[in-house]
């Protein structure tokens, strides 16, 4: 594990994808894991930190997720765009994509989950709230936060700092077709 | 209604809401309306055009989403980022927002809700799928699109298109207390 991560605490994770940014879905169940990219998820709520995330249900994650119970999301930076939009690409059924893309991991601290730290802005470790009916109708998964860690280059005390100087970990917000929309500079709203 | 928005093919309205914008809900019961911001939203299915959308249970939309059925989806621009916060920090309950901040609004084709054009990228009319148990687990409200429509300065064919001489707007993307960032100039990946 890069040293250079700081812990996200539990009640300001649900912040890491307040905005929006597409995210990475990571898997492990036993010897099998995987990696894919998903452009839908959000918060649900703050405290408990918990989320949702649609995976289709024919996809290897969605098979991954429901063996073990976990799954991890994680938010690359502007830089990583080649290799979100590869991750999405491909399915892992067809070959582990962390050793075909060259992706160094590390064991999540709760869950065990591989994690990425090189190219990203933060990651989450999440476990599996069962919802049947929404897991079938909507591909929606819900999940608790159980541990959490940024880039503090660009997250740090709860908050997101933007600027010139960490561009390259500006998160990526997937228009279709490997088209991303990278966060610009914030704008803070003034009172009306 | 102002004549420059074109409407949106329904199997391209979840594309409105792919990569994560701060949204206005909006929603009308007999004489009663009201808008509120919500940076909880995602696509669930592109066909039929499904979403989801977190709103709070005690929150005035909540009461009329439900008594109505129905709610819109509208994505503000840049320029609206004073707006967009605004609305998010005071309930309807208190007084209508239109009138509160000058609102102009039309009727929606489908649904008759209040729509706005003039700052918005796009709007869509949605139709409550009725969900119980996550409306009260996790405020999560599913909703099917019934009719869309974009400014085809930025988004048209089915795509976004964001360029410097539209950057007003460009979607907003709430990171928290007021803080938004601007989804900027969009980057293609490159196939790995």
């Amino acid at each position: 594990m890069s040293s250079h991560f700081q812990s996200v605490a539990l009640e300001h994770a649900s912040r890491l994808i307040n905005h929006g940014p597409t995210v990475l879905v990571t898997t492990r169940h036993g010897a099998a894991r995987n990696i894919m990219a998903a452009a839908w998820s959000m918060p649900v709520e703050f405290s408990p930190p918990r989320v949702s995330v649609v995976i289709d249900k024919h996809s290897y994650t969605r098979e991954l997720l429901h063996a073990s119970g976990h799954f991890a999301l994680l938010i690359p930076g502007a830089a990583w765009v080649d290799q979100t939009y590869a991750v999405g690409s491909v399915s892992g059924r067809d070959g582990d994509k962390f050793l075909r893309y060259g992706l160094a991991t590390f064991d999540g601290p709760v869950l065990g989950l591989p994690l990425i730290e090189q190219g990203m802005a933060a990651w989450m470790e999440c476990r599996r709230i069962p919802e049947q009916h929404t897991e079938d109708a909507y591909d929606t998964c819900f999940a608790e936060v159980v541990s959490a860690a940024a880039d503090p280059r660009i997250f740090s005390g709860g908050h997101w700092n933007f600027s010139e100087a960490n561009r390259d970990l500006h998160t990526l917000h997937h228009l279709g077709a490997g088209n991303f929309a990278v966060a610009g500079m914030p704008r803070k709203a003034r009172e009306l």
